[in-house]
């Protein structure tokens, strides 16, 4: 019987049921995170050898280059080619930086506020206030970014095939102050939504009213595909070029979550002019990047053929976690009409939508019965989810049963929440 | 005889047969570079075996972290470690960065001009016009940054124990503008100057106006002695503590001339107070550096002492290289009174001053002649050298017969530079 169709006595019989089911869960005294998108240890071990025998000696890049010294701002040719064949750009159009796409994107960003991007009159921090556009939910760190450098972040829904392009479409129009936009466009974070192609050509095709508008494209999850029944996703770079808007994206990616977290290559993408443009300005802050780290992994990966290969291992090791997720949810609360949820074929996440009024209580119970899970709120920007019901739930890093048990948690917390709203 | 002491007629002579020897060297066809501070191959050979068997397949930090994989803003404890006994810091005044020190100052001075630093009133960006001083001839990296991001360099000359600490303390006492100061306090690049006790002690007990004045004391050359007999710097971040402004300076250094450049480890150093400041800053741009390169810097180096005899390897492949500058120009130039240098004890560089006037058509002829040189005016904020007369000599990369070869030229321009100027 769902919830809302209980009438006030059954609701008490209910909740006092759970409120005993909860104490009993307490009283094994677990402790585990489903809070960020982490890998698993064993997916960390695919990569080992990485680490063991790559460079064997001869640290020379095909281009003649000696990778233990000095020089190459943009990246070594071998490690270019991985993520060209990726992300299906050409040799000008990238630059291959350092261990972390989030701090490009702070760097791309801190840039522009303080110097501007190509075609910039002035420098982003000389305007009395600019603004980002958001999609929500999201992802926290992008949104972190924005209100650490004082830009004002507008939500913006999601419809079912990406963000709602009609709102987003009316905002950049008519608001010069608005200079770009946060998108995870495949297996989004956190709803593993992956923008349509309408969606894509949509954005190539936005008539901003400021000039110097950027797409911040966080393509973060591009090859992480959970079986070879997989999204697609429009190339935005090529897309832009057709719509006669060549410089208006950013794309980023990175092997976080490929080779190693903290530990593999970070990646932007965009027009040769943007790259030429952020590469003199980039030149003023860094030498160049770890050369040895991009040819550890041009060694190890071989090819682009070589991350697929690899990444269907890690997917071996992650679909059956999202698979006891997903199983848990609908056994345990889709009988009861609680909550809307995901069902991805990529990415980190799981997004899970409970009753309005619900997820700080649910994450709040889950963290009292021993399971950590994001912050309610968090996949917001301002850390406001004006409804109070996303919960991004991180079904990699536990072990399946860690997260049987974790996920056994969570629906005993979302039935209870649920409850006690009920009960008002 | 002394070039100034020669009659106009013996100077047309020796111009005559300087033209000639300049000549028959260029037939040689040579393409050398004195022009950066790079390390030489056989340098880079000394730190191999820490690419090839350091990480065994174990990537536990000793404080039991998975180094791949996300986690850790300022660094693993054991490579905190190494830079903690390197610059005499604690636990809590240091953060272990990624490849480069340039990029963690750059970022330094971004988050300032942005954020603020700790006690800034308002960012620095909120100021019509910030300006550092530029104790000249110094880094040109340096240089550039302040130009990009519009900041106003002041120069400083130096005196033989380090800047005109007179004309320092007079102008950060009465310019509140003045927000910064950049020194290489060791082994000076270029003048190869190390800082005496009492210019330490006078920068730690400065008063500045800004309330949010930092020294940025760009330490690279902390531990690049030629020899045993080797200069010794006092703690700047003890004797600011000492002197009751314990939050005035940012101390940086890296790995980059002890491992690999570009490939090494970095590092800024100050106050508990900023380093808290600084990381919950940094915390919005990254979720933490490389720590398996640190780890495998760690585990190679084991620690500080194993840092300090790696140098003595360094030096020794080194040290002949400068005695060849040294000993070209007090053969070539000396007994005819062109130009002074300085004879460093560690380091990267020889500084040369000419006769004024003369450095960039040096640079120019040498170029010419098949030997490239740092730009002449590099040494200097704008490129602007105002007395013409500074080149920066880096001979480490070039083996000692090359080394040889381009000195013969360098001594032959420097002599035909400076008959023609005294030609007029």
């Amino acid at each position: 019987m769902r919830y809302t169709e209980m009438n006030k006595e059954q609701l008490i019989a209910e909740k006092a049921s759970l409120e005993r089911e909860y104490a009993e869960f307490k009283e094994k005294g677990v402790n585990l995170t489903m809070a960020r998108g982490i890998p698993a240890p064993e997916q960390l071990d695919l990569s080992i050898n990485m680490l063991l025998h790559c460079l064997d000696g001869d640290c020379k890049s095909k281009s003649g280059m000696d990778c233990r010294s000095y020089g190459v701002l943009d990246g070594i040719p071998e490690a270019k080619e991985l993520f060209m064949d990726m992300l299906h750009v050409g040799p000008d159009e990238v630059i291959v930086g350092g261990n972390s796409s989030l701090q490009m994107m702070y760097d791309t960003i801190i840039r522009a506020l303080q110097l501007g991007v190509l075609g910039s009159e002035k420098p982003w921090c000389k305007y009395d206030k600019i603004k980002f556009l958001c999609p929500v939910p999201g992802y926290d760190r992008h949104f972190a970014m924005c209100e650490q450098l004082g830009i004002e972040m507008i939500n913006i829904e999601y419809k079912s095939d990406g963000p709602d392009m009609d709102e987003v479409e009316r905002l950049v129009a008519s608001d010069e102050s608005i200079k770009g936009i946060w998108c995870v466009p495949m297996y989004s974070n956190p709803t593993g939504i992956t923008y349509s192609d309408e969606v894509v050509r949509r954005f190539a095709n936005l008539k901003p009213a400021a000039k110097d508008f950027r797409i911040f494209w966080d393509n973060a999850y591009c090859v992480h595909h959970l079986s070879s029944h997989h999204d697609h996703l429009l190339n935005i770079i090529e897309e832009c070029r057709k719509a006669g808007n060549p410089d208006m994206v950013f794309e980023f990616s990175s092997t976080s979550k490929i080779s190693f977290p903290g530990g593999g290559l970070a990646v932007i993408c965009a027009s040769k002019d943007n790259i030429d443009f952020i590469k003199k300005q980039m030149a003023i802050q860094t030498i160049g990047f770890d050369k040895l780290n991009q040819l550890r992994h041009a060694k190890y990966f071989k090819n682009f053929e070589g991350i697929e290969e690899h990444m269907r291992f890690h997917a071996a090791i992650i679909r059956p976690k999202f698979e006891v997720v997903l199983y848990m949810l609908e056994k345990e609360l889709m009988p009861l009409g609680i909550g809307k949820w995901t069902r991805p074929n990529g990415g980190y996440f799981i997004s899970f939508n409970g009753m309005d009024g619900t997820a700080k209580r649910i994450v709040q119970l889950a963290k009292e019965g021993g399971v950590a899970l994001t912050d309610a709120g968090a996949t917001f920007p301002y850390g406001k989810d004006p409804h109070d019901s996303n919960i991004r739930i991180a079904p990699t890093y536990p072990s399946v049963s860690d997260l049987r048990q974790a996920m056994e948690l969570f629906c005993i917390c979302a039935k209870l929440a649920t409850a006690e709203k009920l009960l008002g």
